[in-house]
């Protein structure tokens, strides 16, 4: 185990109905407020009706970013910042999925910043202070309600990068699992890939004795495996969703589940050069990279690789050897992703090699990615190709 | 799952060294400190040199209130409230176990309350505010060093009874693993014992669909039975002494592995009657209760007994019957006890039958206690008389 520090100062208020404890929550933490959300469901589903009326009712004067993207847009973010400027907003909630809440948390910061919001993400600048947000989940996935991290997609330049700032915490989240009853399978599917993903970055590592960080991460993977499938079969099964709910807020949450673990992030690295190219959900890119990186990289440390498989997918090694131990684990991966109905290929969403040089030079454009294997351009490259 | 409401604001830093940070930590939050403190074993292992060099180095004035007990008396806590005020004290600094941070976080409550601070552990009086509060642990055991919990005994009235409160969460804590490698060994097996015990009163409950909550539990029994032998048997690895402290932390920190779930905390009630009568560590007395309780309650839900068997003891289920299995897994609890060296019997430690009646009679004063099984004052009397 290494050194670490944790802190996660975010309140999380959790079950069916929270929704209602919204005026409670923000009312000593707010007058003037920026609501941020996304295409409009929200309004669909009368989720907005409810937060503007206990808005209205203690008297939050209240000001909209509407349409964030599903992979937000730095332009998105400016029109944000410009917007509370003007108006004086004091804090923002954001009413939506992983998108929505990061955008939110780019406004946050860029705020009392006096450059361009883009420096925080190419790392030219650090956050030193930003609004206090709080937020409304409509989807399991980032776990961005319960950490202080986002990411944001530059299209003009094809970049997406992240930040991470203990300033950007949101004050509260509230959880209610009934809100993602009427997610589109596909977003469920998405976000069921995100925290598993997750999980995964957390824990193939090199750090060695860590058997609390490793069990929790085994904890995690093997209820979102249980519950995933449930809860698309059942959309409305309130235990599903609500596993679901908190295995991807405990997924990433500040790194509670790999305290002083080395994390890899990689995958999510070479991800992110995908999806700022061809706008793809992050979900999908994730399904589809993974089990290639897995199978590039496990010869560096078989040992953690048969562990998941043994663990996690119940891998029987009676008479096997290593290699084939840790390839039925991947196996096992790949087809629950298939079996959800994620992609599989970078075909199947229509991506060929043209962009592949490309891609493999920007995610190594700060250095090599990844600490489970360090990856250069080469590596990267040759991941995108077996993703072909 | 019930819906829950998660807090947890104190900041971690953990690992060898940590306590070199401690001014950096302290100097945003303090000018004048209440240095609280125990026995002065910090006195011999050079701790409290080391910390009171760096709050001298930053100009923090230092006012002490040294001795505290292992159980640790409200006469004490009214002596440090005391001193608090009379000096203007700005911020308490616990350097110690369980205990010392216990008490410095009833002086923290109590400071700015203008009753008794024994109010707040009859439920007379809810805590609204108190001084900010950080800590230097050096024992791995109660969590108290990452919740808002404090356990206190009013010796002139034989009683022992807790509080919790936002407020008295931990501004930061500081994990240092190599401070517990001195610990006499049965301190060590104490908290080995109390870690296990907090786990068991947020495992064994009758509500339904907590999966993660449930594995939770199980990754920290299963780290801390791993870990505890290594500890015992070589005081100075670090790798173990680490992950015991980590467990106890994670164990008991406001509720994260057990949020959505009813929790019991009987057994910890009868403890706090027996601890209070005789004077015993709370480790001692949980080690000689607990598998007695499970035994007592586990027909209310065996399955869930089953699965810690099964699953934290690695009992073999083939071919036996539910109570079977169930009383291996207790028999296997009592084992491991055993063989760490804890008392087994009430007599062990010197306690015959003439206050059971006085202890189950004011182990119910507040009404029935635990909720896996709601125990009445015959069958906490039962308990203990299985515990003679």
């Amino acid at each position: 185990m290494k050194p670490f520090s944790f802190h996660n100062p975010t309140l999380i208020d959790f079950g069916e109905g929270t929704v209602n404890n919204l005026a409670r929550h923000i009312k000593p933490l707010a007058t003037k407020v920026l609501l941020v959300y996304g295409g409009g469901s929200i309004k669909k589903t009368g989720l907005y009706d409810q937060v503007l009326q206990q808005l209205t009712e203690i008297g939050i004067e209240t000001i909209e970013l509407a349409g964030v993207e599903p992979n937000p847009r730095v332009t998105t973010v400016r029109k944000g910042i410009a917007l509370c400027r003007e108006r004086g907003v004091d804090f923002i909630l954001a009413v939506g999925g992983g998108s929505v809440l990061d955008a939110a948390k780019a406004v946050a910061a860029g705020v009392p910043y006096q450059g361009d919001v883009w420096d925080f993400l190419i790392h030219k600048a650090k956050i030193k202070s930003a609004l206090p947000l709080g937020t409304i989940l409509t989807l399991s996935a980032t776990g961005s309600e319960m950490n202080g991290n986002s990411v944001i997609t530059n299209w003009e330049l094809k970049l997406k990068k992240a930040f991470g700032s203990i300033h950007t915490y949101p004050k509260f989240s509230i959880l209610d699992p009934t809100l993602t009853y009427t997610l589109p399978r596909d977003q469920t599917c998405n976000g069921i890939v995100d925290m598993m993903s997750h999980v995964f970055e957390q824990y193939f590592s090199l750090t060695t004795d860590t058997p609390l960080q490793e069990r929790l991460c085994e904890s995690i993977l093997q209820t979102v495996i249980e519950n995933g499938e449930i809860a698309l079969a059942h959309p409305t099964n309130y235990e599903a969703r609500a596993n679901l709910m908190l295995c991807g807020t405990y997924a990433l949450n500040g790194g509670m589940i790999s305290v002083g673990v080395q994390c890899d992030w990689a995958t999510h690295g070479i991800e992110h050069e995908v999806s700022a190219i061809y706008d793809i959900p992050h979900g999908v890119g994730l399904a589809i990279l993974f089990p290639n990186w897995m199978r590039y990289v496990y010869r560096q440390r078989a040992d953690r690789f048969v562990q998941y498989a043994t663990r996690v997918w119940h891998v029987d090694p009676s008479g096997k050897s290593a290699d084939e131990i840790v390839l039925e684990g991947i196996a096992a991966t790949r087809e629950y992703f298939n079996r959800i109905g994620m992609p599989a290929t970078l075909k199947d969403v229509n991506i060929d090699e043209t962009h592949i040089d490309q891609m493999a030079k920007e995610a190594v454009v700060f250095g090599k990615i990844g600490s489970f294997k360090s990856l250069d351009e080469q590596d990267v490259r040759a991941i995108l190709r077996m993703s072909l």
